[in-house]
């Protein structure tokens, strides 16, 4: 998608060879313009893929979920990252490993929100080990829900996560893949690399 | 906000005289039109205020934020709960209780997103005790920023945030205000009680 690719480079900021900081337009400071094509592009690819519920986790994936699911007429959950209070039952959760945090947290979603007649898209913003969108893959299963694909927003496609899912045979969809990167200097893969 | 009141009512769970559940629209599971029509109903409040900027807390603001930050052409920010690996220095913080979750977090914004030009709208998925409000505020006050005036989704109106913050002279416009209720039953103001 040449309209991120280009905010990407205009605005990202590679501080080495694995961290792309997109906090001006993504994961801090949001730019709804941006999110509004992005849902766009995200529900021009799926828009014949029968989806009923978008599943995204919070926080940065919120904002591109909810912009396709307005375009796609559906509803979209968002996973928490810690059980909440009000939520503590009736909830399906899973593990899901951060290498930048170097913690474990247990994701979750309640069960009255995805069920076994769901075609579910899951959309997150970035997916660079794959960690998030297996959690996130894994829920979807204990609901009994199909997967339609997952969005994603950038991929880090020198890292295992985009491989290992498209391996599993599940459509990833990638709106800027990054061939690779060092501080002043992204490469975009020009197509994704299936 | 007719739409918003009548979603409250049918889909909305009220657990005690304090608690209501709407995970099922804003807080958990996300209805995107809805927002869409919270966004418009925002925006049009607000339009003569001249913001350039909106600030909300992660998770549930982000949603109705960034809608209403696309129709009023500004970016949106979102404070975060605790403080990344990824954002250590350089940040505006103030302490935010929840008595929820009976619990104290930081709330923290970095400095690049928001500074003294700034005339910033406020918004958040609920008002009770006024404690993120107040936090949210105490941000833009760090940066020497304006405040527009702060827009609530649901007030709970039966409790003290909300006479506290116009109190202050803050312009706070709510979209539902909760006059009282209780397991089975929802009363709204009529208005605004300014």
């Amino acid at each position: 998608m040449k309209q991120l690719e280009e905010k990407i480079l205009a605005d990202g900021r590679v501080l080495s060879e694995a961290v792309l900081k997109v906090d001006s337009f993504l994961n801090h400071q949001i730019d709804p313009a941006l999110m509004q094509a992005i849902g766009e592009e995200f529900a021009s690819r799926f828009k014949a893929a029968g989806v009923t519920k978008i599943l995204t986790i919070e926080s940065s994936g919120i904002a591109p979920a909810v912009m396709t699911g307005l375009l796609l007429g559906v509803p979209v959950v968002f996973a928490r990252k810690r059980k909440s209070l009000t939520l503590t039952d009736g909830l399906y959760s899973a593990p899901v490993h951060s290498f930048t945090k170097n913690e474990t947290n247990d994701i979750s979603v309640s069960r009255d929100f995805l069920g076994k007649d769901d075609v579910v898209m899951i959309i997150d913003d970035f997916l660079a080990n794959g960690q998030a969108a297996l959690g996130l893959l894994d829920i979807v299963e204990q609901a009994g829900a199909a997967c339609a694909g997952i969005g994603i927003v950038i991929e880090k496609g020198f890292q295992p996560g985009g491989k290992l899912l498209r391996d599993k045979g599940i459509r990833v969809e990638t709106l800027a893949n990054i061939k690779w990167m060092e501080p002043g200097h992204v490469e975009f893969y020009g197509e994704v690399p299936n």
